[in-house]
């Protein structure tokens, strides 16, 4: 973005104003400065296209050891989830944690990044559905599963190994012929990747997939309709599913038995998120590819913290794992009722 | 993004606008000042782009619009929807929240409310488990669920009114034999009178009840146990069961299930929360008495912002209601898959 490969610090204003560092610093904080040398200081500030950097200012003086967190709601496991572990985190690092909530509205996203930017807080960890955000690059800003652009580090789970590895259990388990279901986002993010992994694979090892991807404000009905059309004397003529999120793989779940067959005897389904009943981690609501959340909030908090800021990836893609939830042909002890590693006999 | 290097200051809005620095600080604190001062005041700020730092007037004034919300952690659906419902209702009022996640630790619930005090709140809502807690009285303080002393005001539903109607719901779906199943927390709270409306409702009607309470370290096993102990070739001695949270009534119901018992055919269950799956207000977890966790959010914030805290309520009860979730012998569309009102005719 800036054509000098090195940006240019507090240093190189005071070597291009002959003045020393405390000068610049003075100027910057706004402390009592003669004129002549605040002249002097932000003409070279000017001449060098030098920024002032807010947060590492806020850092040494006009600190608030507050960063916000952004999310749609809590209401959603995965963002109250995501809220706990980054609310731990900073208040393990001495932060505290603003939570603002946006009801999936692009406006209340600007908003939120307004309030909290006049409130001065020292950065943000958003989980947005603008694709138009205004973000102020002087401001600490690390997305979640939305890339904006080359200066702000996104995080997300690895999405597309994470369709990969669910392809290759749903095959590992005897199903032969899948099918991918999502109900499309209204903006495109990293959780596109999870479609991408599982078609490639079945490409790859030459499995029969189809994927059906139904427009948000119709909801499940879609999937009811083509589940029903596709049952032939009892008998579906799929034998796996691997569905974008975990409450769409519940609700497949529901419809599959409504009508008869039995997951996961006849159909095995796999969800995605990890969630858990009741935010119990022994208590998983389908079978599913587990989102590393307390890491992503650790990582999230740890880049928003750092003290240099000039070399952050833009996109760190932490790893998932399969975790059987009773809905794959798999052994599914229930180990909140029978113990932790405890085998039913039965 | 600036052409300036600095942020414009109160001071540069005075210059621009040929007023005082002083009826700058009265227009933007809301004090007396005459309406043609006031619209110079704020175009020249919207001409600077001139931002109000609510948290540094906040300091001056001792308002910083910020308020404190403390519970074990947003891992708990119940605590997750509060955490919610509390932040929006906070936004609404140009309010932000600080949430401050505490895991059930005495020790840390102490430790967040000094930690937030010292960071200057306005006031703290909490939920917590420490019935020792020091509470500063000079700092608005409102209660979820535990009650302090006669100057912290708590909030909660009307749990004792929500055991009878569980016992009435069982009894009036054709339940005669019940049982009420809990798992005692540490400290006593609110939602004990869940118990004693429950058996207080059966010893008025002539209903045959027991209650097991369980300790919390032995988690489900005991009821496994129970349960089991009870099914005399293949019927239980019991056909209706009133759970202390819809967590214990889930989990009772796989328990049933896994022994052969038919939920709701044999053993009507309800649970006590009206927890969603996923956040879904469409699709309960089991048949439950839904806590109105949104008007306790608004009754909390209203509460702790009343301009007069003088005479405000020492518990304040607000209605429950009874929910059909599956697990009560009812008609139960799932609305989720079938539509709103829709009824499926299979």
């Amino acid at each position: 973005m800036n054509k000098k490969t090195s940006t240019p610090t507090m240093k190189d204003v005071a070597r291009e104003a002959g003045v020393s560092l405390g000068t610049v610093s003075n100027v910057f904080n706004g402390a009592q400065v003669s004129e002549s040398y605040k002249i002097k200081v932000e003409e070279a500030a000017r001449k060098l296209g030098y920024k002032v950097n807010r947060y590492a200012r806020g850092l040494k003086t006009n600190q608030t050891r507050t960063i916000a967190f952004i999310c749609p709601g809590t209401d959603h496991p995965f963002f109250a989830d995501m809220a706990n572990y980054i609310s731990k985190a900073l208040q393990e690092q001495g932060y505290r944690m603003m939570l603002a909530v946006t009801q999936y509205s692009p406006d209340m996203e600007q908003k939120c990044i307004q309030m909290v930017t006049e409130n001065k807080v020292d950065g943000i960890i958003a989980l947005t559905y603008n694709p138009d955000l205004i973000i102020d690059e002087n401001l600490p800003f690390v997305s979640i599963d939305r890339f904006y652009s080359e200066s702000v580090p996104c995080i997300s789970c690895d999405n597309y190994a994470g369709g990969t590895l669910a392809a290759r259990k749903l095959c590992e388990l005897g199903a032969t012929k899948l099918l991918f279901f999502n109900i499309a986002p209204a903006v495109s993010g990293e959780p596109d990747k999870r479609q991408a992994g599982f078609e490639s694979w079945c490409r790859f090892h030459n499995v029969p997939f189809e994927s059906i991807v139904s427009s948000d404000d119709q909801a499940f009905r879609p999937f009811l309709n083509l589940v029903r059309d596709r049952i032939h004397d009892g008998k579906p003529d799929f034998d796996g599913i691997f569905c974008n999120t975990d409450k769409l793989a519940y609700v497949i779940c529901q419809i599959l038995k409504e009508n008869g067959i039995s997951v996961p005897e006849d159909v095995q389904v796999i969800g995605f998120d990890g969630i858990n009943m009741f935010g119990d981690n022994m208590m998983p609501c389908v079978s599913s590819i587990v989102q590393p959340v307390e890491q992503m909030a650790l990582q999230a908090v740890s880049m928003l913290l750092s003290a240099d800021r000039t070399h952050l990836p833009t996109l760190t893609c932490l790893p998932v794992r399969y975790r059987p939830g009773g809905t794959t042909r798999e052994d599914f002890v229930k180990e909140y009722i029978y113990g932790n590693g405890e085998k039913e006999p039965n």
